[in-house]
Formats: C-alpha cells, structure tokens, sequence
C-alpha cells in the first residue's frame, strides 16, 4: 500500500508561499466499537496501526505535510484522548490537541476547531477525519490544495467528494452540481446516485474563518459562540448546553450551496472489521490471517489473534478477533450491527 | 439429568453374593483431540466435568458401584496421565490404574487390562469406557448385571448393544441375533439397520477370562501373552512389537459368535462438542451458553467461555471455545473433523 512520502523541503508550506492561512484540524472522536475489541473507548479506531504501520490518525496528519506543517495540525478529540493523542503526534504542538468535555457531535467539533484554528477571518481551515486511509496521498494533497484555493476566495464551504466505486449504501452522497447533500441511501437509491454522478461525503470540508462563521450564523447559531472563540464560561459549561448535531446536518444540508471538489485517491473510510480484506493479503481461500491462526476447510474469513491461537474449522464469512480481554466472532455481513453489542 | 446414586450397603458387591468374581475395566485412553481445547493431550475427555458435575471416568467408576467395589475397578490409560487417573480415583487402588508405554489401541488395552484384573480363569471381566453419559444407571447396572450373569457361564463374549434412538453413522452396529458387527454405516445403511434392529455397538464387553483368553489365541495370539500376565520382558518391548488394532477388529468382527444384552439406559457416547446440545439448558435462540457469553441475533451456537468474554453477532451453528491457550471456533456439522486440526 503506497505510503505518504515527503522530503524536508516539502514540508515549508506551499500555502504560506501562496500567503493562504491554512490550518488543517483532525476530528478524532471515535467511540471504538466498530473495531472492537482491537479498538475499545479507551483506544478507539483512530489508534489501530494494522493498516500501514502507522496509526491512522498520525497517517491523517503526515498525508497532509506539505500543505501544512505539524506546527499548523490541530486534533479535536474527547479529553480522555488527549494524553494518547499528544503522545501519538509529538510534533503537533500539545496545545494544539484540544479536549471536548463531553460528546455533541460534529457539529460542537467543527466550531470548537474554528475558534481554535483560525487565525483571523482569512484563516482557511480544514476539517479531516482521523481514521481514513487513502492509497495514493499525492492526488489527495493535490485535491486538498484545489479545494483549498477554492474556499481561500471566501464564497462557500468546499467540501472533497469521492468519485464512487460501487452503489455504497453507507455514506452520504453529495450532488457535485449543486453542492446538495442526501443522506445514505438504500441500494437502488445508490445506484441511482452512481449513474447521476452524485459523489461520496467523505467528511472533509474546507473553508475561510468568515465563511465558517456565517454559516453557522444563519444555520446552527448555537454553535457561533465556539467558533468565535468567544465563549468564557468553562468549556464544560459550554458543552452541557449544545444540542448534538453533526455539521452535516447542522450547516451542509441546512444552509446548502456547498462547492464540491471531486476525488479520486484510493480513499476508504476503514469503516469495519471488512477493511482487512482490502488491506491484508489473502490465502488461497480468501481468508486474511493476523496472528497465529489455523485455518482448516474454511473460507473467506478475517482471523485477527492477539492472544491465544484462533483455530477455525468449516467456517465462513466470519470475522474472528482475539485479544486478552474478549473475543468477537461476528458475520461479515452483519459487521455494521457492531453497536448491538454494547447495548446488552 | 439423573446421577448415579448408591447406598453404603449396595456398595457390597452383588457380584461377590452371587459368587461371581467380576472385575470393570475401564478403557480411559482418550487423545484430547474431540474436545480440544477444553480437553488437551494431557487433561483428554474423560477428565472433563461440564458433564453433570463429576468427571467422565469418575462417573464411569461410580455408575458400576453395586455391582464392584472400587478395589475392583481397573483403569488402562496411557503412562502419562496414570498420575492424574489416581487423583480423579483416589478410592480405586493405585496398582490397579495400569500405564499403557504407548498407544496400540483397544486390542492391547483390553488384554493388558484381562491380564491385569483376572483373578482366575473363572474371574468375569467387564470392559467399560471412561467417557461416555448414561442418564439412567439403575437400568445400566441391570443391564450390565445380566451380562454378567451371561458371561459367567463361560460360553461367550457378551456385549451391551444400545437401541438406537436415531440412525446413526457416528457408531458401529451389531446384530442382536447373532452377534456380528458391523462397520460406521452411511446413512441410508443407518436406516436400514435400525429396521432391522441391529443396536449401537458401545464399546462394552464382558467375559470370562478363559473366555477372553480362548479369543486372543484364536483371533489375535500376539496379544494372548499380555491376556494371560505371561510376559517377562519389559512392557514398552511388548508393546513395541504389537500391532495397533482395536479389540472389536481383532477379536469380536474376526471371531464373532458374541452374545448381545440389549440396553436402553440413555446412553450417549458425549462424542463431540455436539454433546453439550443435549446436557445444557438452551436460550430461547437454542444458544448453549457456559462461561461469560453475549449474543446478539445469532442461533443455535455453542459458547464456552473459560477465558476472555466471547460475543456472538448474526452467526449460527458454530462452536466457539476459549480457553487462556486457544480459541476454537468450528461449524456444529464439522465436528467429526476436528483431528485436521492437529494436522496442521
């Protein structure tokens, strides 16, 4: 899998060059079910390093080098992560690592980082999930920049749409004409979405302090005090009294006119237990093996063993996880039901 | 399920009132392999106790108190588990538990075990396995009892032939009639066999031991010296020059002639993890449940948990197992494959 790559060079700024303010903001606030038990709330997704050696967080910040330096990367996550996220990204500067006191969505998140990253109403910020990965990062940055010129002119939110490669019925889709947001569809929906050229919502969006600001001004005011920066009772204060909303909701759908900058950079959003069989190699069965694994006449399976040996016989379309704390055995096809587990 | 239940004074032996001296030998050299990794090369089948509370063998040895004395209960096992036979057994004499230097399967068991137990040619031997379930010992012991009555007039080789409560494949059969055995069928030769009344062939057999001895030196005279205590070499240089053959293909198929006491006493031979279908409470899903297991929208499973918790999503027909030493997960209809394990 092809791996961010830059020289020392690449790392001064092209946007400073180009004098656009640019600071780019991490949002790190997986709850770790989806990858449980290898990822629990206490190191959820975002930490997981089976894909690519580095955690996907850090590999969300390194992609982005050369559009930004460390110096200019801002995490928002729950306070109970900060620690583990300022020892993940020691270059990130500590202060730059910012706690939510309490879980509000993304709505809450993305205004907190606006307060927090903006360095005036030219700022151009941009939001990028922590736990995406992306096989070829050169046309990410080259998507990125675009989007970026786009939202330094100070018009729209831009927001990255991912040219699909099948009729996904687990994301959003964007309209690329309009900049209109539809929700997950079902399966026939999304094939119509494919042929109408409608793009996947992959959570990024771009745009200048002011226009950030004036969109939450009309559409979600609530959250305008945070992304001023002009909030002084304690942040938990703050929080208790947001409502939880995610921004799509919030400002994308609701106030509309959103440019769309379309991607094509391998992107997947790593979002279950079925991501190993895009990342690891296969037997001669179809089965992906992590750890000490037997695997007799089955097929197709996911086999992770953090702990004892894992030995399958006649199974199939499983995904079976150990580690010294619990043991998964789930069907792949039922991998996005993950959160019932929890309710018990 | 019902357990075995004697009264100090049934413990005097029937047997010793009717003057017939009867010895059980009970067959304990189970490999581990069908219940791994509950049960391991070292801790085999017989030593499990999910089944009712005491061990296999011990409820094999106390299901026969009233018709033996625990000193004249014998056990054949293998030299490395003579040790951890005596634990389990501590009432039956140390000397009686005998150490097999190698596995030649049951042809050999059974003539160390007629050599070991026989106090005479006049002596009645009984051969028992160490793991199998039987949920009505009053009528086991009856049946038994009879058999022995038959035995001790020295004619024959008497046998307890299970009526069959389904047509299986798992088990040889014998024709009641006149005592030929029969090989595991397929199942339309199943079906055809419970028509004509053949009954499962347990493993159980009793004899004279003149009777025993007059079959080994007719149908296998390499294992007559072992039934007769008349060797002098050191047992591990008898048992390297024996054939590995089982005693039902070297004696009772190639002699024949065998009588057969019928039995129904609810027998089960708790052959695979299959078993624990029939001696534990299912959840309203038809879930059996041992140790820390949550299941969510799945059918039909068998979970043990003996280590980390194991949670089940949308999966159906499976054994899962978890041990601190491995975990197992197998499809219910694969269990007769388990040994491919071991292969690996």
């Amino acid at each position: 899998m092809p791996r961010a790559k830059f020289s020392t060079c690449a790392r001064f700024s092209y946007m400073a060059k180009n004098s656009i303010d640019f600071k780019a903001v991490i949002l790190a606030g997986g709850s770790g079910e989806r990858f449980w038990p290898l990822s629990t709330p206490e190191r959820p997704k975002q930490f997981l390093r089976v894909f690519g050696g580095e955690s996907l967080i850090r590999q969300s910040v390194t992609r982005l080098l050369g559009l930004v330096k460390f110096e200019d990367v801002y995490v928002v996550t729950s306070k109970d992560l900060v620690q583990a996220t300022r020892r993940e990204l020691p270059e990130v500067p500590a202060a730059n690592i910012i706690g939510e006191p309490m879980r509000r969505d993304t709505g809450a998140a993305v205004a907190l980082g606006v307060g927090a990253a903006s360095r005036g109403d030219r700022s151009v910020v941009g939001f990028f999930p922590s736990d995406q990965m992306v096989s070829d990062p050169k046309r990410f940055r080259a998507a990125v920049k675009r989007a970026v010129g786009i939202a330094a002119k100070g018009r729209r939110i831009v927001t990255l749409g991912i040219k699909p490669t099948f009729p996904a019925t687990g994301f959003g889709y964007v309209n690329p004409e309009n900049g209109a947001f539809v929700e997950k569809p079902d399966a026939a929906k999304a094939r119509g979405y494919l042929k109408k050229g409608y793009l996947w919502n992959a959570g990024m969006f771009i745009a200048r302090t002011d226009v950030f600001r004036g969109a939450f001004g009309s559409c979600a005011p609530d959250l305008l005090p945070l992304a001023s920066g002009r909030t002084h009772a304690p942040l938990r204060d703050v929080y208790e009294a947001l409502p939880k909303i995610s921004f799509d909701f919030a400002v994308l759908e609701k106030c509309g006119g959103v440019a769309v900058v379309p991607g094509e950079f391998g992107w997947d959003d790593v979002g279950s237990f079925a991501a190993f069989d895009t990342y690891f190699p296969h037997d001669s069965r179809g089965n992906v093996r992590e750890g000490p694994c037997t695997v007799v006449e089955s097929d197709s399976n996911i086999c992770v063993a953090r702990s004892a040996r894992i030995s399958l016989l006649g199974v199939s379309n499983l995904v079976v996880v150990t580690t010294p704390d619990a043991v998964l055995v789930a069907d792949k096809s039922r991998l996005g039901d993950m959160k019932k587990l929890f309710r018990k």
